[in-house]
């Protein structure tokens, strides 16, 4: 079986059993992220930004106000490394030296592209709030030109790519095994509220359910 | 008041508002974090690689197998963008344009060091244990000369740096406020548990309190 998105760069050096090449494995975990870290160079030295993203299909869109720093170094053409991790659980051994975590990550290499067209533009808009909460963009006022013309939009294809994942109990060295230590994992999990209403509401709008009941 | 973290690179340069310098608040920031995001240039691209760490007063410290590409690229004395993100909230607005997230962020540049002195490398062991479960170093099985020997630890001075923090509810354009469209901040925790016990564990020893009663 090829992997098309397995390239020398994305190949996973250390643990390649946790190396993973397929799409549907790398779209699974972009779209349980919320925040992305973009990695570029500029004068030579590396820059890492977190921010929010959004996918659709093989791409990833990020965006920011035109006149910010990284949008503008990135319009240039110049590469960039798109990595989303979570965090999935603290895995804790009988040895100091193997403890690890649960997780998993992507890491996308490759040139992202401004998006002029309006229309893919809009739908990349939409993308980053459905992203976030699923059915918002129905709920809320749309981008107004202005806002339109002072968001740019830059896309990644999902070309370049790879994902690592780590699951299961601590992995000991054998002959700790038997050593009184308490060994196991502890899960992490990302929680969401209690829900805290703007106090400057101005009228009695309830809680959507997409909100109330929300899960990552 | 002079900031001495604050560096033209350092400058928040969007939304300078949310820029902070002090140490007190990166540190917190810093030990609240389970995953830092390593940026690194190879061959004039980016790479960033998630990984743990650890800090003890004003260094971090990031760590992994000695043969990892990372270390050897950072070995080599190059420059570093070490960043931390903790996201705190989805902020939800009337308009779309004006969702955001409610986050506490780190950026460190400098060049990391390789750390050579055994007691120091020993020293930055303890953190990385520590800064995962306080109170495990002690727990569990130190680390023996093989296992210190593949061990490389780096470490990158608190010199240059920036937190970037967003805070509250959601601040909408002054017209939109009218609109029936609910609008508030939706917090995001990270919760541990329920505890797993690795099923290979030999004897009967009890979940210490650090790992069952753990918050971060």
């Amino acid at each position: 079986m090829t992997h098309p998105l397995k390239t020398d760069r994305t190949q996973v050096k250390r643990a390649p059993k946790r190396g993973q090449y397929d799409f549907e494995t790398i779209a699974q975990i972009l779209d349980e992220g919320l925040v992305c870290q973009v990695g570029f160079v500029v004068e030579g030295r590396p820059i890492v930004i977190p921010t929010a993203y959004g996918r659709i299909g093989d791409k990833v869109y990020i965006h920011g106000a035109s006149a910010s720093r990284m949008l503008k170094s990135l319009l240039t053409g110049i590469d960039v490394c798109f990595t989303v991790t979570l965090l999935d659980g603290l895995v804790l051994a009988r040895s100091a030296y193997h403890h690890s975590m649960n997780y998993r990550s992507v890491v996308l290499f490759g040139k992202a592209e401004n998006v002029m067209d309006g229309d893919e533009k809009m739908t990349a808009l939409k993308a980053f709030t459905e992203h976030v909460v699923k059915g918002r963009w129905e709920e809320v006022r749309s981008p107004n030109p202005q806002e339109l013309a002072a968001t740019c939009v830059l896309a990644l294809p999902i070309t370049e790519a790879s994902a690592k994942i780590r699951t299961g109990p601590p992995i000991d060295a054998e002959e700790d095994y038997e050593l009184p230590v308490w060994a196991g994992v502890l899960p992490l999990t990302t929680e969401a509220g209690p829900v805290m209403t703007d106090p400057k509401m101005t009228s009695d709008v309830p809680i959507p359910n997409n909100v109330l009941k929300y899960r990552r």
